[in-house]
């Protein structure tokens, strides 16, 4: 029995932080369920590898890591006074390390199309319901946090929050496996400048730096890599094959895909489902066998398929050739974009409702600053709170406003002229 | 015209090497082949990641990785004044660029099963042939020098000797993305330190600490992470699991699986039938459709196969419940291997056939220096090339002896007592 | 011969970049000289290492690393069609590598007193013109260049402007060497995005995330390690124990000192005289002995002077017993000052004209961008420049202003109550 | 009195280990003596800068990072339920944090000149002595385990055997700031691996291959940096001239030299002197107030004395202009010896009692494996303890025997024709 014990407390090589050790039974049961051994094979940053070879981590790793920040946070918190009892400390840790099990294969493009209306964080909640149940209510303080609803409020707002155990793992560990070493953010210098005041997570004085670095290296990560326009194009039609797919499916066409692919392919699903018992068990069972191996063997074998959109699409993403993407500051205009699709129709012989699949436009906006998804706040040396916009030199309520890019997208081989 | 020479000349972002800038366009044209492009769906290791969650980057990094150190060591010999033309050093860049081409998803796990007999070494041979005829010949020179048929020997010891780029980049990278630290290579100085002597690769006298270092930590990955014990297990159950796939395909039994996938499941193939041009081609075109996507994906479906023995493993693999396995360094003997598998029969209820899926016995190997694959030559200072392990203090004849460990593995839920 | 030459073709091993080779003779020259070895012993950063034990570097590693990244930048910028010769590039090279030739031992003290109104780039131009005659005239260009006097502009650019290579190794260098990981600016991108137009050093458009993040990045390594306040108060107070230094040798009384030292402490020495050949060579010979061990070993033996301003602040800085500082966004006021001198006065037993060497206010100032020294040029796609500040969502006029923060230092022992 | 508290707590910046934080009041107190304080002036490496331009970090540096392992060591051990009061860990911090303090500027040279036949370790228990006196014996226990002396053999191996975290600390250190990266050793997961047996110090039977790379990696930095061939004859030249000046200081010649180094040149000083209390308060002052400023200040003065051996090797040490040094598996024989000494006589216009400063032999030695200072032991899984040597397929017996090279030195500018 003592063995058994001490083999959950397991080591783990993680790249970017070197050993992490797991310390409770919890954590290590939780982390062998087939839920969460399941984001092995999901890509933290799905398409970014067209653009960033090394892009290959999985959200196994990320929650793996921002678990071990988050103790980090709880130590040095704790060493500042603040009082987090075991349970809490437990609990926070769960609640972190379970705060992506809702993302599937491609999460944006499939919460685009096989899961419409459904967000990774409803489904999260989701799965963490479903394990408590299978824990004996082991996660109810932990789902409590997750859900903002403990009087303890940083607590909540180290799992979700402008300087969150998820933002400082996902920007480091993005930042290393892209290679994109400028987006390195100082994580231990953040966490060992975290504070608590009013039941609020706040920053000290001497850590404004810091911040002020992290959301400019953040602001970097968004425009050099999960919008870079290679990945932004490869997203888009992602999620083309799979509506492609959808209304194949719905003309009763025959599409190779595995089970839980093809149940999705075959079911509309919306927020108000999750409501109807079966239905709901249905959604996760189903949800919780897809990983991206699913979604890129199927792509696979739809190169050989005879709609021709659906080919098309599918042998683009499967040989990297993507359509052209161009960005510019404002959209293109309404006589452009009919010239450019009449230009597709025409050269490569498409029908009016196939166009769509070839020529698009869109946009794509990012906030440095989230002012409202609640400012963050330096703690002064008189023990007052201000806002970052209020103490730092760096105009963030400019850069709160979003910068909106647009883009259009038509096949590399159109002829424009 | 001009633009489109210039786009050939990329830069790739690489977290081990930070940038690597494609110099020529011919190498831009075969990563853009989908021989190449497949590589990316590929990981470099296989199964390790059940043990080091990081380790999943691909064949394609490493081709490139290996790429950009080739270049760094042309530079390093032709400022020593050893002779390289511009030809020679395209063609050993090709060389190396395609040296792993055709390595399949689970490449160990394949060869002993779907492409029994056909090492990965022979199918680079083909596709790079293939290619050759594709790229109007312009390889040539390049498998000449893969081939070892070249007059400058050292060329080939570039793509293929216990020095040469492939090891170079893999130990390096294999331990960047596992986080075992200690196995980092100085790659940097030991391309410093290569020579030319008698059309030999040969190492600089002030290399030889390098050189041993080099070896030993080339040691230490093996046992550490390619070697590693639950990687040797999971290896197993994934051969077992497509051999027993293969059995039931030819019992008639039908299995999910994308095409090539079954194709490769139905057909026996061997050695003999590259000589039949159509078969030679169905393999190339089966082979080269396959990565890892598909192999999980059906493994994951055949999850709930009727068949116990694929649906346990299955699982197994899926949701990282491995059989138990134990390692000495001797075999288990006959009489206690008996008794385990009557155990496991009863105790499970097994099928005597069904048997050996379940308790199965192994040895893995691991030479630090393979005196026959060609001696790591010395270049003293009076010019002369003395072999390494007459050269070093380090006992490498004793080394280069294999060492062999054994290994027992069996269901983790058997009561042995 | 031949062999010589070789041998000027060395290898350094640097920390930060890995290898650097030096691909000239007269680079290999310069850097045997005298003038150039004496950099070996002048710590880059001064006095930070009382709070950043690690940041210990050199002014030889940062010219030898800022020489590195001029020849990357070259290499860049030739990619690009920009059109530079091998002298150009020879000359570009040694102005980098000479840029800070003029730095004596804690610089920023020392300009302060022993050679009160000569900055360092002064200094520098002079040593450069002495080689300039030793070197028989091989360095004119360099001088050209250096001093801003030469058609290609983006020349000098590169060696002293917002994004030259001066800044681009010393922002990474001394976070590398002080711990601050979060001042590591991505010189490789940044460097790989310049570019040139109309013979002004300009950044590609797809860079200025780059640029943001390194603006950012310097930012903080100011107010982090630079303007450190405990770096600040060790810096005055070397500054007082050389102003105390002289007034004690004006008034007759002997001082332990190394030659060059004593000298420089007896003469009163302005920028006027360097224009008197005599007192010219007198102040190369010695300023050129100088270095930060004479400093050191004379403030030790300073701690035993019978004159106790002398010993008191000569012991503070060895013993690293420094006065307290506190910083504020405002200056104290006149009565509070009057106050703490009043009782620094008393309870230390102060005279009058001492009380200054105890008690002091003093501001620091930093600039995130100088619009002044040169705008950072953005190129955009339609091959205009445009001003960072106009280019960036980020207010750098706002930051351009320079940020003044007001200090006062006192004895810890002093008691303000 | 709280704040007080909480001000010994500080966080230190680490380039190796990124944060520090001392945890105890002694501690920090023991680093704020001036006897620690000084070894922030001391370099740990030397003279090895002149090959290494990095390596200038100090004494102070190392004996923080190790007292950082020291306490992950302790963690570790803790963990594995390995008894270790909070006494026991704060004694063995003090030992580790102390273990250098006895060293001077330039240790080897020193110990050879002036204080002949007093080694750095005896120094260091001196000094703990004496500090152990001013801090009212709360060094006791400290000393007890630094003398091995106390019945837990294992905390006196983790200050000195051949893993302990000196040695783990000065070759990631030492290895960090050359830039010889292979020389990188995996201090983590060395410390991982430790276990106590029988009260010593093992290894468990998983952490071979680690120890054995520890050993090839501190091979390799032998060879490459302590006793690379350049370093050597720099480390000689200072002996000479440290002699030199000896003699000339004997024969009454005036000498520049700080206080504390005129003291050392004038006293010849044995071990057994350390018994006569004057003369032992008299070395400590003098010994304690040296630092590595004072060699090199007055070695640059000696560049202008009129002895020329002394002012020949004082330039030459400055400037960088060493001697020659060739370095071979054999020494120099008599005969070729006795012609090199006469060239250099006639050549040089030497006096016969001269030439030893410029034509001298000498060699150098390296044990990989110092089987002497205690073995290795390797825990089996069957709680046994085997020696390195037999556990391991390198043949460390044979590395355990010294390896000696021979080495002559001699003016450049020697025509040996």
């Amino acid at each position: 029995m003592a063995r058994q014990l001490v083999n959950k407390r397991k080591i783990l090589n993680d790249p970017v932080y070197g050993f992490i050790s797991l310390q409770s039974d919890i954590i290590f049961d939780l982390i062998e369920h087939p839920y969460f051994q399941r984001l092995r094979r999901i890509k933290q940053l799905g398409l970014s590898c067209v653009v960033y070879p090394g892009a290959n981590h999985t959200r196994f790793e990320h929650a793996i890591g921002a678990l071990h920040l988050m103790r980090q946070a709880i130590d040095s918190l704790r060493m500042k006074q603040v009082e987090i009892s075991d349970e809490e400390a437990e609990a926070v840790c769960i609640a972190i390390l379970l705060h992506d099990i809702g993302h599937g294969p491609f999460s944006h493009a499939l919460e685009q199309t096989l899961v419409q209306g459904i967000t990774h964080e409803t489904l999260s909640l989701l799965l963490m319901e479903q394990l408590n149940t299978e824990f004996h209510q082991q996660l109810s303080l932990a789902i409590r946090i997750f859900k903002n609803d403990y009087p303890k409020k940083f607590l909540h707002q180290l799992v979700a929050s402008q300087l969150d155990m998820d933002r400082m793992d996902y920007l480091r560990r993005d930042s290393f496996f892209s290679g994109v070493v400028e987006g390195t953010i100082g994580s231990d210098r953040i966490i060992k400048m975290l504070n608590v005041c009013d039941n609020q997570l706040v920053v000290d004085r001497k850590g404004i730096y810091s911040v002020e670095k992290f959301l400019v290296a953040r602001r970097l990560m968004y425009w050099q890599v999960y919008l870079h326009k290679t990945v932004i194009v490869a997203e888009y039609m992602l999620i083309l094959i799979l509506e492609r797919a959808k209304l194949l499916v719905k003309k009763g066409e025959t599409l190779f895909a595995p089970e839980p692919l093809k149940w999705m392919l075959q079911h509309q699903f919306g927020l108000d489902d999750l409501s109807i018992t079966d239905k709901k068990s249905n959604l996760i069972e189903n949800f919780t066998a897809l990983d991206d191996s699913d979604i890129l063997s199927s792509i696979k074998s739809w190169c050989k398929h005879p709609d021709r959109v659906l080919s098309y699409l599918s042998k683009a993403i499967v040989n990297r050739k993507l359509l052209k993407i161009s960005v510019a500051d404002r959209p293109v205009s309404k006589t452009q974009l009919v010239e450019i699709k009449k230009k597709a129709k025409d050269q490569l012989g498409l029908k009016t409702n196939e166009i769509k699949y070839f020529v698009f436009t869109g946009s794509i906006t990012n906030h440095i600053y989230e002012a409202d998804s609640g400012t963050i706040k330096i703690l002064s040396k008189s023990n007052e709170t201000i806002d970052l916009e209020n103490a730092s030199d760096i105009d963030f309520k400019r850069l709160s406003k979003a910068v909106r890019k647009h883009f259009i997208c038509y096949p590399k081989e159109l002829d424009l002229n």
